[in-house]
């Protein structure tokens, strides 16, 4: 919902006299302080230029769109408030694989369109590593930040154009993404990131004017891009946050965002914890990594029948399949363990698993789906090696949990009111699969929301809500952000883990009736 | 003299660490915090660009060049702490008829060049009234802010070029004009200035990149101009005030500019009381507009021959005498009224001017140069017209002073310690003479001091001297602008300071044994 006071307001300034003869300036600075409870507010060159004959024609009354940075209020361009000019922002979400775009009226805070696209630094690299080592080559930087800026621009264009806007109607870009995107997009140096002590350029990036970026939307306008803590902690992540309200819980909750990386906050309005990275590869190369990109005929879903225990399967446009998806493959080992076609340790148990299994070069494979019914022609197998892949990830998700909730902030699962799972991967599990493997805790369902593009989310409720900026500040200052030591105790934490659901398995009493 | 601290500073940034890992902006606006003692900083993008390479690089040290506005402090540019590169900055007097610029080294503190050069606006309009109304039609604000624009830059390219330096070693711009001089220099409209009720679109320009006024100097620089008070108290005041240390003293002083208009500032450390504008015109019509400009031939001084009580005069280059200038003017009234030639009602006296006067349709005129020793041809005169006008200026110039010191202010003339006098005008003006006609009250000589280009002198204590800016703040606000009233008490002022030296006698004990 709009706040009543968002970023476009109608503002009233007092009109002179011979005894009230201050400039038009400090006329319009007075009312906007007064309105807005500030001691700063910053007016661009652009907007006095023409002050004296806009006031005067519009009878001192204005709509003024507004903005902020750490210092102070901006006032970003004052309008005529008889016209019916619309007074637009944009979020974006700067994924490393996808970008999301999303148009928002700002005196409305209605949804206008949303757009996505793929992130064109792809054809550089695949991921961030790889785009971090281009830009540190010749003109590698300027070449990175020229694709990304392009496509927005490009698409700024198509979304309005779609809308029946204009891009000059856009005041305000309101940009989230790792810290790594967050560089690319601001065009600065970024790779020491990558290197020990992983020092990112900036933490904090000042709001701009637009046309500093090269964003080209209104003249006047302006760019804000969240910060972040680190190297290893984005803004997006922040956005996240701010998205899941989790600043404003009285409760403790945690947020979960696999992506690329694997990022976890823990906290309430007091305190934040978040961890991230470190754990992340072992995730990387399981769960987020195995599966297949959603597309037709992907299995996304995997049951077990009630009457015949067979495996059953659901698959995307309901065509033959061709191959499984991240939340199929947790549905199809949470499947095989119940079924118990998979044993505590994760190994194929062949007396469960009987015609379904075959051993080829010394690795057993579980057949899914024959030949007869893929779309392929070729069986849609899982081997024993995926399986172990998954065992791991699933370990490592639920030890990375463990650590941060009990160890360090020291509660119980169910002490969390909520479990937020954001990101691309947590869209789409099922967190009745997640929850049989072991790898999300035995919590109650209703616990689990999923967030969808938090990130996204985070700079929409921006646009909405002025508000929502010192929010983020704090949010930003009141976060611990932890590294995950890979030591003894976290190894022998990941050992009990590796089981199904775990060597302990008093922690699962839900599936107590379901084994 | 340079200060210690000027906006130049060598810092060192604390180097990073896997336990301190915070970003490189944040680390540099920590370390400038710390060296500032400030809450806030802005640093640009484009030094952010190359911070991370630069920083280790230079093994984080650094020559920070910054400025500052009403919010914050501004890291303007990051250079090598290990090159040579000069830092300058440039102070501009924006006079309405001429422009002075003076090439500071702000790390030296030195003076490297000055040049002046007619403000090319002049062929649009010779004043501020016409240049306004010019500036109200089609594209004529645009124009004049060209024209302006395009002599300073002229002028900085050919200032630089003389003394080995190039623009891009220019970092900060310091202006200070009139109200209207400084709108026209920003482009903004200032067309309200000279309706009723006299209102500036601005009173306190934001400092700006200079990039945003055209101003052609290093691509981060940033530009000043010095706050006005309102229509007719402009930013040059202020600067002379800051210029005459006017609000450090502990007695109390009195500023007065003389120039396109009366300006006169009276206070000290706890309080300053200005007046400007209201009288100025008959001021106007006087003094300032009735000598002509100082150039060779022009009559500058003007004296009694102790042994046979003849006039003698001075000219500049010391030519044949081709006119007379305002002071020259001073010196005249002085020199008729002390050797009884005019009586104390302001006329000439035919048995003391024997026959050097002579009458021409109904006027008297007195010849100061014999057409044989004039340069024209023509006899030089002053006719009983002149002497009227400049007896109402004399006059207006003393009641004003009354006005604000006696009756505003509360003081005795005896109880200023310093007697500053600014502006062209003033520059050249002899206080005995001044004195000996009642145009300024008899106190001590050595009380008077004149300043010279206070404008062009107090942008260069802020290019000097970061502690100016508050300072410069402060004046603003401290000062109690008051309108001289001109009812019926002013008027019996001004008629009783239309006598010579005053009806008063008393008032002028210095002159009691020169009459």
């Amino acid at each position: 919902m709009m706040q009543k006071n968002g970023f476009v307001r109608t503002i009233f300034v007092e009109t002179p006299s011979l005894t009230d003869n201050t400039a038009d300036a400090q006329r319009l600075e007075k009312c906007l302080m007064d309105e807005l409870g500030t001691k700063y507010i910053r007016i661009p060159l652009q907007v006095l230029k023409k002050l004296p004959s806009n006031l005067r024609s519009w009878g001192y009354k204005a709509r003024a769109v507004l903005f902020k940075d750490r210092q102070s209020w901006i006032l970003v361009d004052l309008l005529d408030p008889f016209s019916n000019k619309s007074v637009l922002g944009m979020a974006i979400d700067i994924g490393t694989t996808r970008i999301v775009m999303s148009l928002i009226d700002l005196e409305t805070g209605r949804e206008i369109g949303e757009k996505g696209f793929d992130n064109p630094q792809a054809v550089i690299g695949p991921d961030v590593l790889a785009r971090i080592h281009y830009s540190n080559k010749n003109t590698g930087l300027a070449e990175l930040n020229r694709l990304v800026i392009d496509s927005v621009n490009f698409n700024i264009q198509a979304l309005c154009k779609a809308h029946g806007y204009q891009k000059e109607d856009i005041y305000m870009i309101i940009g989230a993404g790792n810290t790594a995107m967050t560089h690319l997009f601001l065009g600065i140096e970024c790779f020491e990131i990558i290197k020990e002590p992983y020092i990112p350029c900036v933490n904090i990036p000042d709001t701009q004017p637009a046309g500093n970026l090269n964003l080209d939307i209104n003249e006047n306008g302006m760019a804000f891009l969240f910060p972040n803590i680190g190297s290893y902690f984005g803004g997006d992540l922040i956005a996240g946050i701010l998205y899941a309200n989790l600043d404003q819980k009285e409760a403790p909750c945690i947020m979960v965002d696999v992506g690329t990386n694997a990022e976890i906050v823990v906290g309430n309005q007091d305190w934040l914890i978040a961890c991230a990275g470190a754990a992340g590869p072992a995730l990387e190369g399981g769960v987020s990594k195995m599966g297949m990109t959603a597309k037709p005929g992907v299995i996304d879903q995997v049951w077990i029948d009630p009457d015949s225990r067979d495996l059953m399967i659901h698959t995307i446009d309901e065509i033959k399949p061709i191959g499984i998806c991240g939340s199929g493959m947790i549905d199809l080992a949470a499947s095989l363990f119940l079924s118990k076609r998979i044993d505590i340790r994760g190994k194929f148990s062949k007396p469960f698993c009987g015609n379904q299994l075959f051993e080829k070069e010394g690795i057993d494979y579980f057949i899914l789906v024959d030949e007869n019914h893929s779309g392929t022609g070729e069986p849609i197998c899982l081997s024993q090696v995926d399986l172990n892949s998954l065992t791991s990830s699933k370990a490592a998700m639920y030890t990375i949990l463990e650590v941060i909730v009990k160890n360090t902030a020291g509660l119980e699962f169910e002490d969390l009111e909520k479990f937020y799972v954001a990101g691309t991967f947590g869209s789409f599990i099922n967190p009745v699969s997640a929850i049989s493997i072991g790898m999300l805790p035995d919590i109650p369902l209703k616990t689990f929301e999923v967030l969808g593009n938090s990130s996204l989310g985070g700079a929409k409720v921006l646009l909405k809500n002025p508000d929502a900026f010192e929010r983020i500040m704090k949010i930003r200052q009141s976060i611990t952000y932890i590294e995950l030591n890979v030591n003894q105790e976290f190894m022998n934490m990941f050992s009990g883990a590796k089981f199904y659901p775990h060597t302990d398995n008093s922690r699962f009493p839900s599936l107590q009736n379901k084994i």
